[in-house]
């Protein structure tokens, strides 16, 4: 009857065709040196600083994928030695995070290491971050909005996080214009990766009244719009619809714990070579079909489910498992490769469930997963 | 097709029953000299301060009702002159709206008049303001995660706003169980106020998608619990929903202008002792009919009320005329007092009208009104 919940999210969000526009304002409230965090290509970037207030002085640093300890600690050093006052990240989540991973280190004394979960000291951050803008050019991962930057240690083979309520940017610009170039397998990775947010923190078990508001708005566009946005990439109210539902995303994984999806991609990220948003496309379904019995086998509510295959289907009789036959149609439909094109074989299973298990957003999975259950969802999965 | 919206509350948000039993951890955070802001009867405020962290100084500031320019003034002595690190404010929109003003003032030089909006020079805050947390005691104003204070100037008979995006509390902190106390009277005039909130961004010419996300949820909470909450102050789900309610009323008209009923607050609220919850009450369904004919007439669209008419009702087939029929049973329900109780007359309309038609919130009216039909409104909710 009574619920509770905290949020949080970036102090400013700023949505719209075009909204990158209003960056060049947004800075000049913030300092004249810029670090400018951005992917392999840096010509947006570069057209982007060329409409800063003159005076501006910029620095560009680039990431071209997801960003290692070593090279957070290189941004780190730019951002330092240049006295960069302010860093504006323009890119995929793995430029938001090096982005926000940079604007952290550059006030905190000492090294990254003193600071990451699970392979460092897991330290709190003391300082507040530099003032940080960040710009997403696709839409999955709601980086945008979120405190955390999942950071890659090539000697560890395991992603970690660098996490604080001093990481939210200070500015999320939203602008699905941006995104409108990404290739349809692009799409519907990182689109899979918004969708397993909302979903996961939906019927997770710290799921509060807020988030589902949240949830409900951004499946919603998802299910509307993902299959649209792959087929045209200029389809602009699919894009909007995209860009707000992973924003949404972000605002929802920030605040609630996710779940077996995510427990899973830490570890298979770190191990191989599988973009984060293929990793979630490929267990989604299995990880649904799993919770939904276990919960039915253990005399719970399925409610929750109930609800989400309403949503997605559109009708009102759907019941939870409609929500599993819409996620599988959904990754045919979408052509997303299996976990065994990127090398995974059942030898790898008992060592994943392990790692899958001691993984933070476990814990917020709707109920606790026997190791039977965890890898029938990776036999189900490859 | 596509949409644009920014969107900014407060840094956290932490609600739940018992949720100020997390106030002490959260104050030490900020510091040790604690100026705390009181509405007239300072118990409940007492009883905090005995369980912050020990050798924390406290210092206790008062506000009778709604703040004056000559109040704020004296509290900003007060935190200026002990060098407070933190204002907590516990009580009603009055008393929040005290403690972000004093919050504000005491890190920006010079004084109140320099920034206030229409009476005085209406600078801007160059400085964030002491960290603030809001904790609220009723259910209708939202203050906690506003960027405003509504403050009065007895000289020139208005109430005027001190504003910056400085100002949203650095802590909202929404416990249901500190409303139980209100008077169902009080409950009343504060609810239609979180109503009004919810209502008129929801038809805002400025509505966006996640405004409409947050009113739709509020909306529906006021519409199944408000009454409740009258009837008995103890209900502890709908004392909830109407927490609730009013944190989402109060992220909306932070991010999206109000309309006509709040450009008659103001100017009323100055001229008039009436608590301006109930002046929205007493304005909202005239206002609601007011519009929904006005744009009839110009051939616009009223989907927006018809969606409201369903949310209030719970009626798939309500149309816009039945929010109009919801809303004036919902006061006579209630018992609102009409505006003749607090000696309004018609001799007041044309002054009224004109000062309405120049208030800030006017701007939000889905379209603009004419003298005669703002002299209706008044007309009809004398």
């Amino acid at each position: 009857m009574s619920f509770s919940f905290s949020f949080a999210t970036a102090s400013q969000v700023v949505f719209g065709n075009h909204a990158v526009n209003k960056v060049p304002d947004l800075i000049s409230g913030y300092g004249t040196k810029v670090l400018i965090v951005t992917g392999k290509n840096p010509e947006r970037a570069i057209a982007l600083s060329e409409k800063l207030v003159p005076g501006t002085e910029v620095f560009f640093f680039s990431v071209e994928s997801e960003p290692t300890t070593h090279q957070i600690n290189k941004g780190t050093e730019l951002a330092r030695s240049t006295k960069c006052e302010v860093v504006l990240a323009l890119g995929g989540g793995s430029v938001m995070d090096a982005g926000k991973a940079i604007a952290a280190m550059a006030t905190n004394p000492g090294d990254l290491m003193e600071y990451l979960e699970v392979i460092g000291h897991g330290k709190a951050l003391t300082q507040k971050s530099l003032p940080c803008i960040a710009i997403p050019t696709t839409s999955g991962t709601g980086a945008e909005v979120t405190k955390n930057s999942v950071i890659k240690s090539p000697e560890n083979s395991v992603k970690v996080s660098l996490r604080s309520n001093f990481m939210y940017p200070d500015v999320a610009v939203v602008d699905p214009t941006l995104t409108y170039s990404m290739s349809s397998a692009l799409t519907a990775s990182t689109g899979l990766d918004a969708f397993t947010h909302l979903m996961e923190t939906f019927v997770s078990n710290q799921a509060n009244p807020f988030n589902d508001m949240i949830c409900r708005e951004g499946m919603q566009r998802i299910a509307r719009s993902l299959a649209k946005a792959c087929k045209n990439g200029n389809d602009e109210a699919a894009r909007a619809d995209m860009s707000m539902a992973s924003l949404l995303g972000g605002m929802a994984l920030a605040n609630v714990k996710l779940g077996a999806v995510h427990g899973f991609a830490a570890p298979m990220g770190g191990l191989f070579p599988i973009p984060h948003g293929t990793v979630c496309a490929s267990l989604m379904a299995a990880v649904m079909e799993t919770n939904i019995e276990a919960l039915k086998e253990k005399g719970h509510s399925v409610a929750k489910y109930d609800e989400l295959a309403r949503i997605l289907t559109g009708s009102e009789l759907a019941k939870a498992e409609d929500a599993v036959v819409w996620a599988e149609n959904l990754i045919t439909e979408l052509n997303v490769p299996s976990l065994a094109a990127f090398g995974l074989t059942p030898d790898d299973f008992p060592g994943l469930v392990q790692k899958a298990k001691a993984a933070s957003s476990m814990k917020g999975n709707p109920l606790e997963l026997t190791d039977e259950q965890l890898t029938w969802i990776l036999e189900k999965s490859l």
